[in-house]
């Protein structure tokens, strides 16, 4: 019975959002802290019902499923209840919610104090490994302080010299964005090498990392989706070595991972594309809660920052959602739209074929048709590769609302040391302030 | 860091859905489960930002909010991954998951054992609360089996003969549905009023019940939706009054309450209308969370069967919710198309200002008069209030995706005794499981 009462106080706590204080727990030592992009709760179900292919019988439950305890609300703390990814990327890193647009900054623009800045101060070891440039809102917002996530350049250059100077430098970041860490004379990317950094520049020499610091940035900006990738396991294999390289760090670490094209594919309504990425963060969250099991006194979150597009399943009255024909399709709508557009004279039939075993009828190839001719004689970037994604949105009853995020809640999910303290509903800045006093007080040098 | 462990040790016995022993529990005395209809996750943030009103400051947590604890997966058990409420509402109420329109029997149509039954079978009193008719889905699932959700006189005959039959005769029904029990002679309402059930045809008159059995049946079908309804705090006065009288009973009680018509809303794509009846249900779960507070030894379960319309906050590209154009609204769509309908030579804007004080442009006043010209003149019967619909989710940016159900995951939130049970996700069909393994073992007599 008094564990039974100790429960209920326990959940009624974590529910009001107030942690336990620190000192009634085990140290954390190690924290990783996954977002997935735009990966709201539609998102999970989708990705769970497409692992059991068809309908009609029992489904085991996902990775997510297994680490689910509760729920996050999004909101910014500006003139609307709907995020982008730079204000909940700033609460969910500094534990301070702010503006659309902000990038480690409160509504004032003063800077915040992140996470990972915390860990760095208690001499833990830091990294972010994320698929689009590691100077993108997410990561940026753990480490720069930026009124504005497009000042791309401003942003690495913080997380070079505004990191040295606070004493806060980063050990570790992984994924693409070549263009803002240049090799050049004087560019950031030399820099660090002369500082002693390991350098890797595509997916084969990141399995050469041997220790820290290191970088790898393989690709000019955002790495390709991972279903148009050769590496379509890109964000396991650098959560992987990241880990690696981490866990013989004599303080423990601080890890951001995100899967940051979750969103992209749902801002392009593109579910096949969705489900890749997602594929691939789950695998990468595998990984993740495998260190936890050797690990013990490591921490794991995943949440998202938003959901994006205002996927549904099921749409236009039918009571139905049909990952079959989604998963025939084995490239992105882009990519394919992009080869019917390389190929004006190729029947679309012809090019669809090759990257799609989803028989199409007539009138859909006929669509499509019209649709590449519309885009070459005019029509906007995004004209076919939105057709193609109708298509598949109707033949799988996916419904869509929007091109830009949506404001329902996210999961949250947590494993390992602390993972108890997330159960419930709480808001994004909460996950970061929970995580916070988990790692206990900093105090800068 | 031994509790520590105990939690975590608990967290992933939740998570793998596996109860622990009732032997080892506190006795769980009352059940109350309340099923929001229709009620997905988006939802439960859109009612929260509802209650906030504008954007720009800390949001209070919801009464919903509060009690949160974990998610559940809804696919019924045929060739569908989106479930309707029959089948939802058999997997919540027997633990068993069924085809669509399956109501209390398996995909061989054999009855199934409800959570109500069994607690009957222990000596406990039950009933049921419910804005629809008693008999609509999800109550029916809880007292009847029967092979198809349509069969609204069977389903009526069956509460009361086959429940006498079987000796797991229930005590409470508040809800509509006078149609079902007939108060002539032969007819069902005379019967039970024979066997001696107090009885209400109004809701002056469900305040003057004094004890069970008893029934209150004050509509012919369903109640109107609570906006509409002189009383829109029908639920929360249903779930009081239906309190009060069972929690004098000797062995405790199961109690089933139902915000039906959240789900009607939803079809309907009326956000006003889905938040009004949120609102009644949010007022009636407050009321149970005050009933377990004064009795610790009730477990408060709360959940939907599905989520409707595909709700999203966010449409059409722009990064906006906005409730308070929503609020302006003071009668379901359905409601002010029929006084447009009913007084056709007025101008729209004259009926409009009547029910709504958001102003309207004069393109959009003259759409809604075309649209009621249109309905006038043979087109459908949901034509003008479906303009309605769309005109207040435009103003808002609610997005909508279909006029049926959809598949995503429904939030699970539960209070008092073994509430740490529904920790986590779980199947739908898990909850009735773990309610029942909570309850005790029942043996038919």
């Amino acid at each position: 019975m008094g564990r039974r009462k100790a429960w209920l106080a326990g959940l009624m706590m974590m529910v009001l959002g107030a942690a336990l204080p620190a000192s009634a727990r085990d140290e954390v030592r190690n924290v990783i802290f996954m977002i997935g992009d735009g990966m709201g709760p539609a998102y999970l179900t989708a990705y769970r019902y497409a692992l059991a292919g068809e309908p009609g019988g029992a489904i085991a439950p996902t990775i997510f499923d297994q680490l689910l305890v509760g729920s996050a609300s999004t909101y910014p703390m500006d003139d609307t209840f709907v995020t982008d990814s730079a204000a909940a990327a700033t609460a969910l890193a500094t534990g301070v919610k702010s503006y659309n647009g902000a990038i480690g900054v409160d509504n004032n623009q003063v800077p915040l104090r992140s996470i990972l800045e915390q860990a760095r101060l208690l001499g833990k070891s830091t990294g972010v490994v994320t698929t689009s440039q590691v100077n993108h809102a997410t990561p940026a917002s753990f480490l720069a302080n930026v009124k504005r996530r497009s000042l791309y350049d401003a942003i690495a250059e913080q997380y070079v010299h505004k990191r040295i100077a606070d004493k806060t430098m980063l050990d570790l970041m992984f994924g693409g964005g070549e263009r803002y860490f240049s090799r050049a004379p004087g560019g950031l990317a030399l820099q660090l090498r002369e500082m002693g950094w390991q350098q890797a520049w595509e997916m084969a020499e990141l399995e050469q990392l041997e220790r820290l610091p290191a970088m790898a940035l393989m690709a000019e900006v955002a790495l390709p989706h991972a279903i148009d990738s050769a590496h379509p396991d890109r964000l396991l294999r650098m959560t992987d070595k990241a880990l690696a390289l981490l866990s013989s760090q004599p303080n423990g670490f601080f890890l951001m991972v995100e899967g940051s094209q979750i969103d992209w594919c749902g801002h392009a309504n593109d579910i096949r594309c969705a489900l890749g990425e997602m594929a691939d963060f789950a695998k990468a969250v595998e990984r993740a809660k495998a260190f936890v099991e050797e690990n013990p006194d490591t921490l794991l979150v995943i949440t998202a920052d938003h959901s994006t597009g205002g996927l549904t399943l099921g749409a236009g009255g039918t009571y139905q959602w049909l990952p079959g024909p989604i998963l025939q399709v084995e490239r992105t709508a882009g990519y394919i739209a992009r080869k019917m557009l390389e190929a004006p004279e190729s029947p679309v039939e012809a090019v669809w074929s090759r990257y799609a075993s989803l028989p199409l009828s007539s009138q859909e190839l006929a669509m499509l048709a019209l649709a590449r001719k519309a885009q070459l004689d005019g029509e906007g970037p995004y004209h076919l590769s939105s057709r193609i994604g109708q298509l598949v949105a109707k033949r799988s009853f996916t419904g869509w609302t929007t091109s830009g995020h949506t404001g329902e809640d996210v999961s949250v999910m947590a494993y390992g040391e602390g993972a108890d303290t997330f159960i419930g509903f709480q808001d994004n800045a909460d996950i970061a302030r929970k995580i916070m006093s988990l790692l206990g007080e900093a105090q800068r040098p």
